[in-house]
């Protein structure tokens, strides 16, 4: 449906390089501009991004953003101006007049008189290759057992044996095997549903969802897995408004007022950092009283959550390095002493709580073979222990939730108005 | 995969008016013009569309194509030409010099003095709406039983009860999912995994498949139904063999000797169009011997559909109106006497026989409750026979195999070789 297509596009166009910081070097913010009462000809500076590239015959029409306010300054520039170079996504210096616009959608719009380009954006060589992964497998990723099981309907069903020969399953997850293809493809994504038998009647949970899933080779570092998270929820929320914004306008008027102002806390500002033993302090710290005591060892509850995106000022916040014995066993061993974490990631933002969730794999043989052994799984996922024998690299990736990412931008507080057709316990019409 | 990005922007910029139909008045088709010998500065007029643009400072870069050969006629403009208006998939008529390119990429280029803008493909207009479908449904598009069913797995399930109150199945089409959504966008599609619990191991299915389905309100008629499902296929085929041409020249060169001539040859002709009652006469004339005797009121096999390929001297073939007993509750009523057929149409193709089916939908609020009691359906389809009491309109889709379109254009014998975890009666291998 509708941001979709946005989040795939921002996804393909991510780099895993560092995505550049704002920096407070620009002598105009694009909302200083645009607030900007005398229009007669003063010249400025503004630095931001461009969010799209509209060229005529003898004009160029650019969107530029800088993450100040949710609506971009209009750039004029005429056709000397390169406009192979001023692509989608690339950074810019615009120096220029301040005019007062002749068009009725804006008030000012800047008269370019000199643009640079910062940062390149071409979107080809650095994309993610977008991976089908498949909807029944017989593993199971998570290792939590919420799974739906797929079998013949009664009516066709041979009792004595499974359709594929082994119990099948609906997937929870298609990291396993998109970690196959970033074996081959270096980075991949893949955008589809995926399937929990949760008994939850909750405003986030739904039994059939759509996740974004990642995976990056030659990733040393949850650093580098943060920035691309940071880059995909910027970029696509970014191209939602620019490319929908009735839809999102009609949403922030009549659904959750006030929620324009707190995307555009969340677009502006960088988002924080704490690790899992930070937040337990933080928790154990609150004045607040939780159903849930908050406990070293046990894991976070969305009344937790919560609790620490409020505390960060309602940023979203990256919570880091989770104890080993909470997590899955890919995830990769820390090797910090009695404490005993692995390198896994959560992205907590306002409203909704976890989005992300992420980790580096555990590339090492003998460590992920040890793993393995203690869960009684080494049989089932020699395959995947395989993939550590032959030409093994650091990697890590994520998911993201799609109706909790739209939830979230959108400000709509139950998960089941954002999906045409929900599906969760009791009920699965149409 | 590779190819799927490509098939779901012909989809999206798929016009549901009539085609432009190749006009035999080009004074020189893009296969002569590549082939020309004497690149002296001749004057020519080359008519196709826009396959590529590239817009540098200076010049202007068009890759032109009119379906006389896979290969598209670059053409070179400076920058006084509007590349506005030069968008993918316009149709235009180029005069100018032929002349030796510099490039090694081809031999000769043209170069432009005089564009004309035939047809423009302004996508934003006339674009289908991508809709995500549940995969977890509680009914029976196809009435053909061979379903999965979804229940908790063996560890957390509760015996007594479903998990959703009633019987759910992994979907085995979107399409009466997409006719609530026509309801409200009037073009849409969708573009994911379908299911068949088919005890089948031949090469062209699977258990787990994609689907690209469309459904269009407003449609009154097969033919504007077929012009859509044949723009879809030639212009997804196109863009995929200008997007990733070394990967195709290597299934071409490596897999399918033959299959560039084939494809060509498909792509510059008008599919055909014959009448279920027409096949099967086709076939009872045959002198082949077939396993399955083919017979007014029977389906048609496997051997059937590649014979009638065949016999239409390998160009994708239409199929019409097939009798009524044959097809699901859902297809339009031809009124046509004792015969009775409905407005059904599959599209049939070399190598593979079936790729689209595809019908109009029975709009008329009695003639579908009376086909809805006779097959006991009332009851579970009300919701359906709801949506031709209320605002009702004509209306058609189709749904094209997505594993079987690779197969087609690829030369690929085997379907399990297009997906990269096929899933198959006894095998869910990862």
């Amino acid at each position: 449906m509708f941001g979709a297509r946005c989040l795939l596009r921002a996804l393909r166009s991510c780099t895993s390089a560092p995505c550049p910081r704002h920096k407070p070097s620009a002598r105009l913010s694009v909302r200083d501009a645009l607030g900007a009462r005398s229009t007669n000809g003063e010249r400025v500076k503004v630095q931001g991004w461009i969010r799209s590239v509209r060229s005529q015959k003898e004009v160029l029409f650019l969107h530029i953003n800088d993450g100040s306010s949710l609506e971009s300054l209009q750039v004029v520039a005429d056709s000397s101006f390169d406009s192979r170079e001023l692509a989608f996504g690339s950074s810019v210096e615009v120096q220029g007049q301040l005019v007062k616009s002749p068009s009725k959608k804006q008030n000012v719009e800047l008269k370019a008189e000199k643009i640079e380009i910062v940062g390149n954006c071409d979107a080809k060589d650095s994309g993610f290759v977008h991976i089908h992964t498949p909807i029944i497998t017989s593993n199971d990723c998570e290792g939590a057992g919420e799974l739906f099981q797929v079998e013949p309907s009664s009516k066709i069903k041979v009792p004595e044996e499974n359709f594929f020969n082994v119990p099948a399953f609906l997937t929870v997850s298609g990291q396993l095997h998109l970690e196959v293809m970033s074996g081959a493809f270096t980075q991949v994504f893949t955008f589809g549903p995926t399937f929990r038998a949760e008994n939850s009647q909750s405003r986030r949970h739904l039994a059939e969802f759509y996740m974004v899933e990642a995976e990056i080779s030659f990733v040393e570092s949850l650093q580098d897995l943060m920035q691309v998270m940071e880059g995909l929820f910027k970029t696509a929320t970014m191209m939602v408004l620019s490319n929908c914004t009735e839809d999102v306008e009609l949403c922030h008027k009549f659904i959750a007022p006030g929620q324009k102002d707190r995307l555009e806390h969340m677009l502006k500002n960088n988002f924080l950092i704490i690790s899992y033993t930070e937040a337990v302090e933080i928790l154990k710290k609150a004045s607040q009283n939780f159903t849930f005591t908050p406990e070293w060892g046990v894991d976070l509850h969305t009344e937790h959550e919560k609790y620490l995106v409020k505390h960060c000022g309602n940023i979203p916040v990256f919570v880091i390095n989770y104890p080993l014995a909470l997590k899955p066993f890919y995830m990769r061993d820390n090797e910090d002493g009695p404490q005993h974490t692995v390198a896994a990631v959560d992205l907590l933002v306002p409203g909704v709580g976890e989005l992300f969730g992420g980790s580096l794999r555990e590339e090492r043989y003998h460590f992920l073979e040890q793993r393995l052994a203690r869960s009684g799984l080494t049989e089932a996922y020699q395959w995947y222990l395989d993939l550590r024998r032959f030409g093994s690299v650091p990697h890590g990736g994520f998911g993201m939730g799609f109706e909790r990412y739209l939830q979230c931008i959108l400000g709509i507080d139950n998960i089941k108005d954002v999906i045409p057709f929900p599906r969760f316990t009791h009920s699965c019409v149409l």
